[in-house]
Order: structure tokens, then sequence, then C-alpha cells
């Protein structure tokens, strides 16, 4: 049985997003005048193959994975959510 | 007011998703043996300035930035929802 869990990945408050920034400088410059903001953040969708029932195993194993390879902590915060 | 939405933009079925492919390499490698697959995606969330009750204009809008800024048509496929 495989599970699917969706690691959103975000800047910590304060953290500057340059992406952010220029693509809402250009959605301005495109006509789009009353964007105020852009923020980015990237999702990772993980499947993973797991025996019946144990989901809460499962979500500290990607805890681990955020801590160890997806996210750095000083600059990003995650959220994890279990898709189905 | 202001109204936030999420717009998240994911590689469409059969386009190779290299950073994907790579975390999933490198999980197993880290001993997470059971991640079946790795897929990324990147989400803009965005906050626009708008009359009350203009929701439907607002979505059209990010459509229309979808179309025009944020998609690769060739390569993305895009979801739009309305946070607040």
């Amino acid at each position: 049985m495989t599970i699917e869990i969706d690691v959103t990945i975000k800047l910590k408050h304060g953290v500057t997003d340059p992406e952010g920034e220029n693509t809402k400088k250009t959605l301005n410059l495109l006509g789009f005048r009353d964007v105020r903001s852009v923020k980015t953040a990237k999702t990772f969708r993980i499947e993973i193959e797991q025996e019946k029932g144990d989901e809460e195993k499962v979500m500290q194993e990607v805890e681990e994975m955020c801590r160890k390879l997806l996210a750095n902590p000083v600059i990003h915060n995650y959220d994890i959510k279990m898709v189905k």
C-alpha cells in the first residue's frame, strides 16, 4: 500500500524571497496593478510504500526527511500533510 | 480588502522532473528505502487588493497571470485556490 504526502517548504518570516519579489514586480509591469505581494514555496509530493495503519510512523519518517534533506532550518519552515 | 490566492504549478504527466528524481534517490541513499517517488511543484501565494465581492474577477485575473507569466503551457499544469 502506498501513501502520498505533501511536504511544503516555505521561507521563514523575514527571509528575503527574490523570486517572489521579482514575480510581483513583473506582474505589476504586465498590468496586474492590484498585486500586493507574491511569496514562493516548494512542494515535494512523496509516495511511500507502507504497511496498513502505519501512518504515524510514516509521518515521523517524513519529519526526519525534512530535517536531514528537504529543508534548511536556518531559512525554512515546513508543513507535512497526508494526501491519501 | 486583500485576498490571498495560491497558484500551484506542476509538471505535466510525462515531463521529466530531475529535481524530484534526484531527491528520491538521495532519500533512498539516506536510508528511507520505502520512498517510491518524489514529485516537485511550485506555489506562488499572491496577495491581491480587491473590492468586496469581486472574487470571480480576481480568479479570472489570476488565470490570466498563469497564462502570461507563471506557467509554461508546454510543460506545466496549474491549480488556482483561494486561501481567504
